[in-house]
């Protein structure tokens, strides 16, 4: 092992599983902010989980010496909206045909069931050919069901997904759509 | 700095941010756990918020060789149960006499009454004098409210505190109280 790939930064905020998406995931943790900020909703990207290998005690506290990261079973984000349980993944692929299930880890997609079933609000951000869509979690389910493929073609994206537009403040208004697809009525 | 200090474990669980109240969150995952295996909720800790300093790419991905541990602003557990948002903070105490209040850090007080305006049920479960409580999030906030201190009476928490005994399985079937609290009728 070299140390030419070796990198050192401050990092204020919370650490990105893979670096997939990260453009992404700012769009998406600015437009939280704004709704947090606007007592709109309260979603959050939850922390990444850490595997602790080696740690020391300090004057400042307790810090990771070695660690690594550990693939999420759940979604990036949960929260709540309208008294609502709202549970998302964000993708984005350089992908333009089709988007490669393996995305998503091992338990995601079996869990993204979970919390339909158990009432709550589940769907994916997918950003494809410079397009945010939102897709339902039981359209997602549902393809997956019926066609046994290791990724989803760009068509079914463009038939089944919601467009959510990038714009100002907030970036992403995804809970817009949310409101059409879930709340109407 | 010296090496002393120096600890090395294989951690598989997610970190505890302090190390106070490890017995009780061991009780309260396993219960998770449980409620996730019989489909009743799904109710996940919040890995800890990380902040990274150094990180190296390897073989086996990217490494923390300098990490340190964050503090929440929001609690430790979320999830659904019966289409409901659920929210809480676990908290442990060897003080016998009353609970200081300086075991939440800054913001988590201000979010739980986010939480409760949102929609969210949203309370603590706290052990102290051997026995483990809930106690409310609105009865938590009307007291802080209503009084200029920095700890909680524990003559307070016996009066509004509801008990959750101890048990085989789940350890802690803390939900049942919700039930009776939140969801009856």
């Amino acid at each position: 092992m070299q140390y030419p790939n070796k990198i050192k930064k401050e990092q204020t905020k919370t650490i990105n599983y893979s670096n997939r998406g990260m453009d992404l995931e700012n769009l998406i943790n600015e437009s939280n902010e704004y709704y947090v900020s606007k007592d709109v909703a309260l979603i959050y990207k939850k922390p990444t989980p850490i595997g602790i290998s080696e740690a020391v005690y300090t004057d400042r506290g307790r810090i990771i010496k070695n660690g690594y990261f550990k693939a999420p079973s759940t979604l990036d984000y949960n929260g709540i909206y309208k008294g609502k349980y709202i549970e998302f993944e964000a993708k984005e692929t350089q992908q333009k045909t089709s988007f490669p299930l393996a995305n998503f880890h091992e338990h995601q997609l079996k869990y993204m069931q979970k919390v339909l079933e158990h009432g709550g609000i589940c769907f994916v951000i997918l950003k494809m050919n410079g397009i945010v869509y939102l897709i339902k979690g039981s359209d997602l389910i549902d393809f997956i069901a019926q066609n046994n493929r290791k990724s989803i073609p760009y068509a079914f994206i463009k038939e089944y997904g919601f467009i959510i537009k990038e714009q100002y403040s907030p970036a992403l208004d995804y809970l817009k759509l949310v409101d059409e697809i879930y709340l109407k009525g």
